[in-house]
């Protein structure tokens, strides 16, 4: 969807790669004349999802992992890239097992999530889990994930802490908040 | 904060660079002796601001504007870098008038959110801006960005649509919905 002209992209080529990523630099010229050299990163398009999952309708599950990019321990959703052959509910179901140790009977897709689409083509399918039995898969962790079943209603504070901070998994916690609160699942808290 | 022991980072090496991107390549040993591989991304280290600006308490102001990563135009909230000397209010009263033409008597740190912390080092503040006035500044856009006043009621159709999808703006704009109802600024929905 574009109300605009996009820019002609008169030269793409790959500046950089490592065995993750891929850097791009496009050569663009603007509806209005301008030119300009714009980078990107690319990633291997097969999609990824992240799981919202729901023990009972107060509860989430979140995982706690070491996160390289900021060398520490981050408090953040299950997630994974979605594999070969797999489609988005399988996908979500199996990171759910590796990761939380429960399938899901109901996963229902929420919203479809960019990571910095200016510079990025990373995109990440948000699914809602419910109807969870325990079930574990292996997984490809170098040590255990902590799994914690989070009362929804210390969002805000896990937020206001600091203790939760990956914007994707922050909109789509907020997100799920919202729906249950719709559904009247949750008793509203004011 | 963490409760679990860090990996030890055995070597450290930059793996590939370009203009704007930096890669670097982590060896890693996990507490239980795992040894690991893992690439991340590195910034400058700066620091950016997003921007949720309210021309009145029931609507936002987003821009549209051309997004490489994703070779199309995208919905978003202004944003940008820190620039050296800058302190986060200075920066996000910047950008503000660069990219919508206005400037703010008030603005408020919200959240500063990550992007994703497993493979990348990028953080952004995102602040609340009120009591705007018009203020022009030049920007370094290649086009001239449009400006939308949204009402905040609109926020779920355009999630809905795929319209709206940066997550990190995605968790700006639910956050700040929430803070204003919280303040009965906006008439609660249900």
């Amino acid at each position: 969807m574009s109300r605009h002209h996009r820019p002609v992209i008169h030269q793409r080529r790959e500046v950089a790669a490592s065995r993750l990523f891929r850097i791009e630099s496009l050569e663009l010229e603007f509806a209005n004349g301008n030119r300009r050299t714009f980078e990107r990163l690319r990633n291997a398009g097969r999609g990824a999802v992240m799981i919202v999952a729901l023990p009972d309708p107060e509860h989430v599950l979140l995982i706690r992992e070491y996160a390289a990019g900021i060398d520490d321990y981050v408090l953040t959703l299950p997630k994974g890239v979605i594999d070969p052959g797999e489609d988005m509910i399988t996908a979500a179901n199996r990171e759910l097992q590796e990761e939380c140790g429960f399938s899901a009977a109901r996963l229902e897709p929420l919203i479809e999530l960019t990571l910095a689409p200016n510079y990025m083509n990373h995109r990440i399918s948000v699914l809602m889990a419910s109807e969870l039995q325990e079930s574990r898969l292996p997984g490809d962790e170098p040590e255990p994930l902590t799994v914690e079943r989070m009362p929804l209603e210390q969002l805000d504070s896990l937020l206001a802490t600091g203790e939760l901070h990956e914007g994707r998994a922050v909109a789509a916690l907020l997100m799920v908040r919202e729906r249950l609160r719709e559904r009247q699942e949750l008793p509203t808290l004011w």
